[in-house]
């Protein structure tokens, strides 16, 4: 099984809006800074949290050219190539590449139901072959609850097998532990990472490595304690605290509602700002939120080390 | 109700691709020719039996400024020009109206599940208030058995009042005759196509404006007799003679399948090939095609007059 570049607690960054509904850049890179300084292990930029289909191809690459030049680590960023053409997720790729990141996240093409494993095999290998890089590191995106469109076990395997240097692992959202577990025990040495952090301990146990998760974007010091002590007599009691966290998100829309929640905790109100089709929580929701989040004691974590400014 | 440019037969282009996988424009341009030939009212090109989302924003685009140097005439087509967000589809839309289009037809953002009326009419409205262009007449697409986000009567009908110049029409690919017969009830003077010849006869006497059908690309002159003669006592046997080569060809997977059609007719095996993740028709499969279809007498139409040269 080939080497790959990821392990432990990795958040698929929320991504800002200016009040005009563009992608605003500057809240991006400082919020980057600030996950890492929280002490996440990578930046899964431009996946479903991000809602990066809510942006074109060119607005996530001119982000991704700002995020390098404001000098985030490429090594540390995962970005999402989703798009449903080869042509595109191979633009999108290329560019990503071009940078130097750890790795690329990678949808099916989410507009067709219903295609057969030939036909998905052949949309990846058309796209990695496009491509044709010895430098990608392609990560999988199975989230059957978005694409309706899921990626099965024999795919997976077909595509290990045929690309062995570059399909090196998955991100499992298809909130299915069944799935994840299948995924671990039939693949050893791919990297699976749970989509949840409601799953992160069931995983490491089992020999996933880490997870990529939505929560993270205001969690990853409790998510991390987690990861970081495992194998201690802990690990139950941590894991249970960030799972209470999660659910008592999850109650609410999970985008507005995440991007709420680092609105009250930046002190920034426009944070809370959604593209649409997505909505912003109404004051009511909101409230009641933030409520719920008092009551069982959830703050932001605490930066681990000053910013490197 | 605002004037709207189509009615008639609309044909969702097929588009051809190259052996290497590249959208072929000559190949494309000939058969919108062809098409248009046939007695085709109007081209939808870039819908999902073009596989449009199979392609980039930037081939679509091409293809289009293509069609128009070969003089196809812009007030016949209606790209589609549906993306997951608001700034990819608003590119794609002045870029059409600017090429003075008589329409363009509009996915929902369908990366989306679960999305309410609130957020679905911000998508809307944001990529209409972007385009800003008075030349734009939006037809709207709803296909729930591919987005698996639909559009309801209630959204509909209140973009029709906040856009009542801009959203003048509607493509019906549900498959649900009752919600096509209810849009064209609620919405008078509201041109509402159905997605399938199937119900042409049907939506014509209750009140809407023709189709807009995948087979198009293979019985233009056929479902045009439907058309043209729909008042006449012979409207029921012409309808069930497309109605019986609908559901023929549709026996197989749709867009391969027209493509076999269209390379066996025309003489030219090239025409087969689809992008990922569609596959070809094995060639059981298109020999059994064929077959069913030389049960049924079927053959492309004549071409009504000579081809404009």
């Amino acid at each position: 099984m080939a080497s790959q570049n990821f392990a432990g607690v990795l958040v698929p960054v929320l991504t800002p809006f200016t009040r005009s509904g563009e992608p605003d850049t500057g809240r991006f890179v400082s919020f980057c800074r600030f996950l890492l300084d929280q002490g996440a292990d990578g930046l899964a930029i431009f996946g479903t949290t991000s809602e990066a289909n809510s942006m074109s191809g060119a607005e996530r690459m001119a982000m991704l050219d700002r995020l390098i030049d404001a000098g985030i680590p490429a090594a540390k960023l995962m970005p999402g190539t989703g798009a449903c053409s080869v042509s595109e997720a191979a633009t999108l790729i290329r560019h990503a590449v071009g940078h130097g990141v750890g790795g690329v996240l990678m949808l099916p093409p989410f507009y067709y139901k219903g295609m057969d494993d030939e036909g998905l095999f052949a949309f990846f290998a058309g796209v990695i072959d496009r491509v044709g890089s010895a430098a990608l590191k392609m990560y999988l995106y199975h989230i059957p609850p978005q694409t309706v469109l899921g990626l099965s076990l024999d795919l997976v395997g077909r595509l290990i097998e045929a690309y062995p240097q570059t399909v090196v692992g998955l991100k499992d959202s298809s909130g299915d532990w069944n799935n994840t577990a299948a995924l671990i025990e039939r693949f050893p040495g791919f990297a699976v990472f749970p989509g949840s952090e409601v799953f992160l301990l069931d995983g490491l146990r089992k020999g996933g490595v880490g997870c990529i998760t939505a929560t993270g974007n205001v969690n990853v010091p409790g998510i991390r304690k987690v990861y970081e002590n495992w194998r201690t007599p802990q690990a139950d009691a941590l894991q249970a605290e960030i799972t209470l966290a999660r659910k008592t998100i999850q109650a609410y829309p999970m985008v507005p509602a995440l991007k709420r929640i680092v609105a009250h905790f930046h002190s920034d109100p426009d944070w809370a700002a959604v593209r649409p089709p997505m909505t912003a929580l109404t004051d009511a929701q909101s409230k009641a939120l933030l409520a719920d989040l008092a009551k069982i004691g959830f703050t932001l974590g605490e930066r681990r080390r000053e910013a490197a400014e």
